[in-house]
């Protein structure tokens, strides 16, 4: 077989040999292209011979030809090889693989994912994830990322936005108990970075019911940033400086932006969720910004929280050793792990979970 | 009781009921002085009253007052009162409390740790960590960061340099077979971002004895930059670009710092934790830079790594939220969580353990 351009390609008994017994590359006019990564693999098991300018290649000769001529043929490669190894059959394209199920093939069911390879020292922006898993979900695949380590070892993600999936709905009938909500608000008190209650009928209500704060005693009640100003705005509290000076929902929302910058990133998301029916709480310990609840109907018997989240700008890159420890970490606790960014009129919730292939 | 500049001062009467019977508060010269977090515990639960300039303050006016004179009283509040509850004998000092054993009180035992309150808000230094545990380890006292969420809620983490417990050794005979190392060291070549060595006696005994790089295939290892730097330091290997150059260590090392910026941080304790007799391996699907085992002695059974590691600058800040999802992550799989810090002639190995109280 000869090098032409980007293709290895071969003759019309490469054709019956290659493609129509193991589906390697591609037919054209008679020939068979195979892309660099197909044409290593079967190099390496002796199944073909390539010749550059007349000469023929060792493996080693073509490997380093190919990864100066391909960018991240290396990591293609790694990840080609894995599959095909664990009995997959994948078709090779420019920028991705794709992969029938277990068993499938061409002509015998259609492709089930998208395969697509990174290093793990490349970033990907939230831009290009969404992207990728746009063309994916139009053509029904699952859309699956590759992320090759320092190490060369493989880690494989089913990335997805999780809204598509159906399940993306809380289980609280109410984003708060409506006898919480008096006549007039019930005052509450800026505490350098927290809210203090000291109502201790709201207070009861909203920890017992709703599981909002954190109890200080029986009569007090401690509220984060985020649920102070979403139990403002609807109208339950009244917001009020330690001086005694009145704090608008306005001027509380400023002083909380100073007091945690990523604030106003993690209320729009805070308060979408609670309107979907979610219970979000802190996810400090998890190292992210929410832990969210599907439902919890009474304080004896909290449940376990079903995912972990993070709220990320529109222009945020995922590093992905700290987003691989942040899916690991979700996984090893049976949660899942999502990332919502807010797009002004919409937001996208997409989530990461780490797959065996 | 009247306040008196830091302090809550009482008459000897205090001192005999809440100092000889409670250990609240220190007598000075007949009276007792408690500490603010001290007097509004007693305050909430009726014991004292409380006057400024002859006016008694209820509760809420009293934190008010206390949390604008004092820096993170809030924070040390909601700490103490948490210890409280839950049986401890506290004493408060300006900066810290000092906590006795469940049980314990002066006079009957010595305090058993130091507990540094902080917000998840507030980075610490590494360097203010070190002086931290070096106050505690002088007089033989544990160390416990006591981490205050946005919700209030708190999270202890027993903080320890890994090589003060005596438990900081690999079990590894050699750092690689001696056998690897030949008259001439094999040849190997820079892939990119990664190593191929193609000599696959060498590759054997690197990866199956030692646990050196991935396989590629029969004959190849892949190699990560680090466990390259390594064996061409060791005279194992020699290193070479794709087009044949000779690649001297140091260039390799400048190359590799191009390609991974942290990789000159990370080789440092990789070179010392290979000397210790450990095997490090990438820590990526934790997020951390090494996963760590103690021992390796056969490719058929790998034990479970033992420890997690981030190598970090002299100059580095601990960011809480991010440091708590390592620690989880890492004692959810049973493991230790480690950072290292290259200070030129020592390195310093802080570990952490999140505990309950």
């Amino acid at each position: 077989m000869q090098i032409k351009g980007n293709y290895v390609v071969g003759d019309a008994q490469a054709v019956a040999t290659l493609y129509e017994t193991g589906g390697f590359g591609r037919p054209r006019d008679g020939s068979l292209q195979l892309r660099f990564v197909e044409a290593a693999y079967l190099l390496s098991r002796g199944k073909i011979a390539i010749l550059k300018n007349g000469k023929e290649l060792d493996f080693d000769e073509f490997i380093q030809f190919a990864a100066l001529a391909e960018d991240f043929f290396e990591l293609k490669y790694i990840v080609y090889k894995d599959l095909k190894e664990r009995g997959y059959y994948v078709q090779s394209s420019a920028t991705d693989f794709r992969v029938y199920p277990r068993g499938g093939k061409p002509g015998k069911g259609s492709a089930k994912s998208y395969v697509f390879v990174r290093s793990e020292r490349v970033p990907i922006p939230l831009s290009e994830l969404l992207g990728l898993i746009n063309e994916a979900q139009n053509v029904r695949k699952q859309f699956i990322l590759a992320v090759v380590d320092e190490e060369s070892d493989i880690t494989f993600y089913d990335v997805k936005r999780s809204d598509a999936v159906g399940s993306f709905e809380g289980g609280m009938s109410a984003p708060y108990p409506a006898e919480a909500k008096k006549e007039k608000p019930v005052k509450a008190v800026l505490f350098k970075e927290r809210v203090i209650l000291s109502d201790k009928e709201t207070a009861d209500l909203l920890y017992n019911r709703a599981f909002f704060g954190r109890k200080m005693d029986d009569e007090r009640l401690l509220l984060s940033l985020p649920e102070s100003l979403y139990l403002a705005e609807n109208g339950v509290l009244e917001l009020y400086e330690m001086d005694g000076k009145r704090l608008s929902n306005e001027d509380f929302s400023k002083k909380a932006s100073l007091i945690d910058s990523e604030f106003s990133k993690k209320y729009t998301i805070y308060k979408e969720l609670k309107e979907k029916g979610f219970v979000p709480k802190t996810g400090f310990k998890f190292g992210t910004h929410f832990r969210v609840y599907r439902k919890v109907e009474s304080l004896d018997k909290i449940p376990h929280s079903e995912f972990l989240l993070n709220a990320i700008s529109t222009d945020y890159e995922f590093h992905l050793p700290a987003t691989s420890g942040a899916i690991r970490l979700a996984n090893s606790v049976h949660k899942r792990m999502i990332y919502a960014a807010d797009f002004g009129g919409k937001r996208e919730y997409v989530e990461f979970e780490r797959i065996k292939m």
